[in-house]
């Protein structure tokens, strides 16, 4: 369901307001329609988990054409970490450390990436506001525990992104590799799609609990990870998830790195 | 892929090779037979999370008759925390405070299980061997970053187990909940199956690290959650998994529970 608020919002209490009312009728509306049809295309895809991308498992066996059949949305890497990734409207592209872009053959592989068939249950437009307003008025409205898919589309009169080069073996941990390896673009009046989610904290170590960007502007000229942004105007589009799968990364690497920490510690707590 | 090793096997070094060599032979087997099918049928699937449990939500709203799509092996607990909840060849037996079992109705719900279709990768007899034995054996040749589903059949010379009563609203959390309702049994001589998981320390928050095994005796006059055993000849399954599947609790006591820790923590992380 598409809910249309065409409305100038300026108070931020009719906003908060504005956007509970239409999250709330999204969302109810949205979960008896879910009984008729299988209950996985409202949930979050994932391959591989951001612990292993942060200990350096750089490589993966699953292919976007794979990726395809699991979201048309959504956000990631490639093998080797090589630039950022981006899905919308179901095609994969990689943003490259050099800032330009390429839509990416289905036979690439990635070693991380969380995807979706993006559905938004609401939708409102709101003028100039920076990226930490914005999340700040979604954390107030929110409930905390659940799942969104975010789609913004807008004119940025400011935004902050980043993509990395392509690791060589043997491969860093990821913060070694962006410390040598990112590239930052200070990106002026620049319109485009934002694609990311707003993750609990409990998916820590898996993914990233919080909010995560990517960007693709309209050009197809820039791009990346986003840092930080004031928009002008913005399209967000919020679309709750019923849950997630993880499917564990198949490369060699991901058995070889050190994840496991505090093993029976969980269990303690329920005996 | 289930492979028989009938052998009587004394020396723990023979053990760790033998089953190191029938779980490489197991897995890669399993993985080329995966490719021509779905994967999601190797995967784990789990409605709601550990956490949420412990925090109180102790109410669900899937149905076993649901449960029973996702998976013919597992375990969890039902609405109220009355009692515990094994899965065994498709079939949901409830372990009562009282240490009876019952076979459960479809229609019955569940606030918490964790289920897979099972399929041995690796089967293995051993004698004479405690809980703890057996677990640091496995500990030590299966690879920590990968999941497992473990079924076991066996005689138990003496097996101590639990079943907590069911919770009253206002429901406490589940460790003050325990605290006045866990019903301990001390079993001897008892010939039943073991349904559990080994699970990494990433999935922390989410299910239970490490090992996690219910009980029911053959006869279903006994069971529980398992806290200790001494086998004296046990036939034990591993199934290797490929991911899982989370469904969030979808009851109105999910969205109200303090879960919520450290958000943009892991973000920092990548940035």
């Amino acid at each position: 369901m598409i809910t249309y608020l065409p409305l100038r919002i300026s108070k931020p209490l009719g906003f908060l307001l504005t956007i509970t009312t239409y999250l709330l009728q999204g969302c109810s509306q949205k979960q008896s329609a879910e009984t008729a049809k299988p209950p996985v295309s409202d949930f979050m895809y994932q391959y591989s988990i951001i612990d292993a991308l942060l200990a350096g498992v750089f490589d993966g066996n699953l292919t976007l054409g794979q990726l395809k059949t699991k979201g048309d949305f959504g956000i990631g890497t490639f093998n080797r970490v090589d630039g950022e990734l981006i899905v919308d409207q179901g095609n994969v592209y990689k943003i490259r450390y050099d800032g330009s872009i390429q839509e990416v053959p289905d036979t690439d592989s990635t070693s991380i990436a969380f995807v979706k068939f993006f559905k938004a249950d609401s939708t409102f437009i709101i003028k100039n506001i920076t990226l930490d307003e914005l999340e700040k008025k979604l954390l107030a409205v929110l409930p905390a525990n659940e799942m969104y898919a975010i789609r913004m589309k807008g004119h940025f009169e400011k935004l902050t992104s980043r993509a990395p080069g392509a690791a060589r073996k043997p491969y860093p941990s990821l913060k070694d590799h962006l410390a040598k390896q990112q590239h930052l673009f200070n990106l002026s009046n620049t319109d485009g799609v934002v694609a990311g989610f707003l993750l609990p904290g409990y998916i820590a170590k898996v993914n990233v609990p919080g909010f995560h960007f990517h960007y693709l502007a309209n050009d197809h000229k820039s791009g990346g990870h986003i840092f930080d942004f004031t928009a002008t105007e913005l399209t967000v589009e919020i679309d709750k998830i019923q849950g997630y799968t993880v499917e564990l990364n198949t490369h060699a690497d991901f058995d070889k790195v050190g994840l496991e920490k505090d093993r029976q510690e969980e269990l303690k707590k329920i005996e």
